[in-house]
C-alpha cells in the first residue's frame, strides 16, 4: 500500500495523536487535520431483568458482546442486571438521563409516561413476532416510536422478541368465563386490564417475586414469558395448570433503548454498529426461545407433572371482545396513542389477511 | 486520553507505517509490533438475482450497504446481478474460486454438488422461517451447513428468508390429485420431485424465463416466490389461479456464501460486521416479505381478477405423503445428507410441537 492510500485508509478511525507526537512534517500535518484520535466509548447497559436471565438477560449481554466484537473494542459496554445500578422500573428515566447508555426492557412497562408505549411491545390479540418486526421496520411503527421516545433524549429498537407467549399457571382450570371472576392473577398493562373487565384481579409485580406470591396463595394465577423462562421460576412448583395461547402477549417485542445524545457523539461507523448489534439480537432473540421452549415444555410436562390446557374457544372469544373494548379505548389517552393505533389497526388487518393465507394454511396442512 | 490508553486504542485497527515513518523510540517499536497499517478491502458480491429484484435482490444490496457502513467504508461491496459477473447458476463456483468474495443465492440450488443443500433452505412440509432460525441458529444447523460448504472453501450464512411461499400460479383448477398428472410445473428440488411423483411434469427454469413459458403454454403452471414477487413478474396475465399455501417451501431461507480464505485474512473486528450484516439482512427480508405481500396479494386479487385457491385437505394430504418419501429418499444421497436430515427431523418433531401450542394456536383465537 502506498503511503499517500494508506493515510486515507485511516479515515476517521485514528492515529492523529502518534502522527502529531513525531512533529510535523508537511504530509503529517495534513493527515492530522482530517483525522481524529481513535476514542475508546464506555457504555452501560441496565436492564429490567435479572443479571443473565436465560433468553431476557442474555439477549442483553448479546448486544453488548456483538458490539465490542464489531467495533474492535472501540466501544465497551457493561451490563447491569436490575437493581445492581438502577431498579428494574428505573431504566428509562436512567438511560433518559444519560446516567446509562443503553437499556434493555420492555416498552409497555412505560405506559405511565407514554401511553402509547403498549403498542410497541404486545397488544391483546395483536401481531406477531414476525407481524411485528414488520409493522416496526416496513410499516411505519418505528418512525411511530421514535416521535414517542424523542421528547425524553431516547432512540428506541427492538431489542428481543418472546414469540407467543403462554397463557399462564392457575391453581385451578379455567373451563368458562366465570372461572375467571376474582382471580387474583399477575398480568400487567392490557392484558391485565381485560382480566379486570372479565371479573378477574390483575396485579402487577416483578418477576423475581412471582414465585412466592403463587406458593403462598396471594396470587391464584401468574403469566411471565414461556416454558423456556417458566421452568427456570420454578411455577410448576406452585401451580399445576399451563395454559395456551398467550392471547394477551402474541410476541412481545423487548426494547434496546439508545440514550440520543451519546449515540450522537459516535462516529458514523460505530452508530451503524450500535443498531445492527441490536437488530441482530431482535432476531437471535426470538431464535432462541423457538428450539428453546419445546425441550422446557416438556420437562414441564413429563418430569414435573405439568397439565397442558388450551383455553376454551368461549373463554378467548369474551376475551377478544374484551380486548378489542380496552385497546380502543387505551388508544383514546392522548393524540400519539390514537395515531400509533390507527397505524398499527390498519396494517394489523391487512398483515392478518396474508399470515391466514400464507404461514396459518401451512401450519393447518402440515397438521393434517 | 493518555498516551499509553491511546496505543492500546488503537488495537489492531491502524497507525504502524506512520510509526514507524517517524523513527523507533522504544515505544514506537512496541506499537509497530503489534499493528497492522488499516486496509480498504474492496470485495465482490455475485447474486443468482435479477440485480434490484425486489426483496432479493435488494436484500442483497441490504447486506452490501450495511458491511460498508458499519466499517466505515473499510469494506467496499459491489454487488453483482444475474448475469453481470457470472450466471446465475455460477455464483457457487464463483466464490468458491475467490472470484467473488460472497454470493447471495439460496443453497438448494447447489445440490448437484452437495445433496444436503437442499436441508438448508426448504424442505417440502418442513420447517417455517422462524423455525428455520431456530435449528440454524440453536439447533445445530449451522455447524452442519458449515461442514457442508467446508470442502468449497465457504462459509454458509442464512442471508433471508422468503416466509412461507405461495402454492404457484395454475391455468386450471386444481381439485384433486388428478388434476396434477401430466402437469408441466416449474418446481425446482425436492418440491418437483413430489409432483413427479403425483404425476406431474417438474421443470426447472431460471426466474426471468418463466413469465414467456406460462404464457406460450409451454407451462401448464409454475411457483415463484410470493404475492411481492409474483406481481413483479406479471404472471397474473398468463395464469388465472393462484394456490396457497407453499407446501414445498414453507419458509426458504437464502443463502449468503463467504469465500473462506477473504474472510480469514479479515481482522475479527470486520469478520465480525461481515457476519452480523448478513445476519440483520436474514431477519430485514423477512419482515419485509411480511410487510408487502398483503399489498400485492391484494392488488392482484382486486386489481388483476386472480382467483386465490387453496389446495383441497385430500391434495395436501397425498402431497405430504409422497414428500416424506422423497425427503427419506434424498436423505440417503449420502453420510452427509443422513446426518443433516437427521438432526432437522428431530428438531422438526421437537419444535411443530412448540409452534402447535403457541403460535398456531394464538392464531386460531385471533381468528375465532
Amino acid at each position: 500500500m502506498k503511503r499517500r492510500e494508506f493515510l486515507g485508509a485511516l479515515a476517521g478511525a485514528s492515529a492523529a495523536t502518534a502522527l502529531t507526537a513525531c512533529g510535523s512534517n508537511e504530509d503529517n500535518a495534513v493527515a492530522a487535520a482530517s483525522m481524529q484520535p481513535q476514542q475508546i466509548y464506555k457504555w452501560k447497559m441496565v436492564t429490567t431483568w435479572p443479571k443473565n436471565f436465560p433468553g431476557l438477560g442474555t439477549g442483553a449481554n448479546n448486544i453488548a458482546k456483538l458490539i465490542t466484537e464489531m467495533s474492535g473494542g472501540r466501544i465497551e459496554v457493561k451490563v447491569y442486571g436490575a437493581g445492581e445500578l438502577v431498579g428494574a422500573f428505573e431504566v428509562f428515566d436512567a438511560v433518559s438521563q444519560g446516567n446509562a447508555q443503553l437499556g434493555h426492557a420492555g416498552a409497555y412497562y412505560w405506559t405511565g409516561k407514554i401511553p402509547a408505549a403498549a403498542f410497541f411491545s404486545s397488544v391483546p390479540f395483536g401481531l406477531t413476532a414476525q407481524e411485528m418486526n414488520a409493522w416496526l421496520y416496513y410499516g411505519g411503527g418505528m418512525e411511530l416510536w421514535e416521535e414517542a421516545y424523542k421528547p425524553f433524549g431516547l432512540i428506541p429498537n427492538p431489542g428481543g422478541n418472546s414469540g407467543t407467549q403462554m397463557g399462564g399457571w392457575f391453581n385451578k382450570e379455567i373451563q368458562s368465563v366465570a372461572d375467571l371472576k376474582g382471580l387474583k392473577m399477575r398480568i400487567p398493562g392490557l392484558g391485565g386490564e381485560v382480566l379486570k373487565r372479565a371479573g378477574g384481579i390483575p396485579v402487577t409485580m416483578p418477576g423475581g417475586e412471582l414465585f412466592p406470591a403463587l406458593q403462598s396463595g396471594a396470587l391464584d394465577a401468574t403469566e411471565w414469558v414461556g416454558p423456556y423462562n417458566d421452568l427456570a421460576f420454578g411455577f410448576y412448583k406452585a401451580a399445576k395448570y399451563y395454559y395456551t395461547p398467550g392471547w394477551h402477549e402474541p410476541g412481545t417485542t423487548m426494547e434496546c433503548m439508545i440514550n440520543e445524545k451519546a449515540f450522537n457523539e459516535l462516529p458514523a461507523d460505530l452508530q451503524s454498529i450500535v443498531r445492527n448489534a441490536i437488530k441482530v439480537a431482535n432476531a437471535d432473540m426470538l431464535a432462541e426461545y423457538t428450539a428453546r421452549n419445546q425441550q422446557a415444555l416438556h420437562s414441564l410436562i413429563n418430569k414435573h407433572n405439568v397439565q397442558l390446557r388450551h383455553f376454551p374457544d368461549d373463554v378467548l372469544k369474551a376475551l377478544k371482545t374484551l380486548a378489542e373494548e380496552v385497546v380502543e379505548e387505551s388508544a383514546k389517552a392522548d393524540a400519539l396513542s390514537a395515531k400509533v393505533w390507527r397505524s398499527q389497526k390498519v396494517f394489523k388487518e391487512q398483515v392478518m389477511q396474508w399470515t391466514n393465507v400464507s404461514e396459518f394454511a401451512y401450519l393447518k396442512a402440515r397438521n393434517l
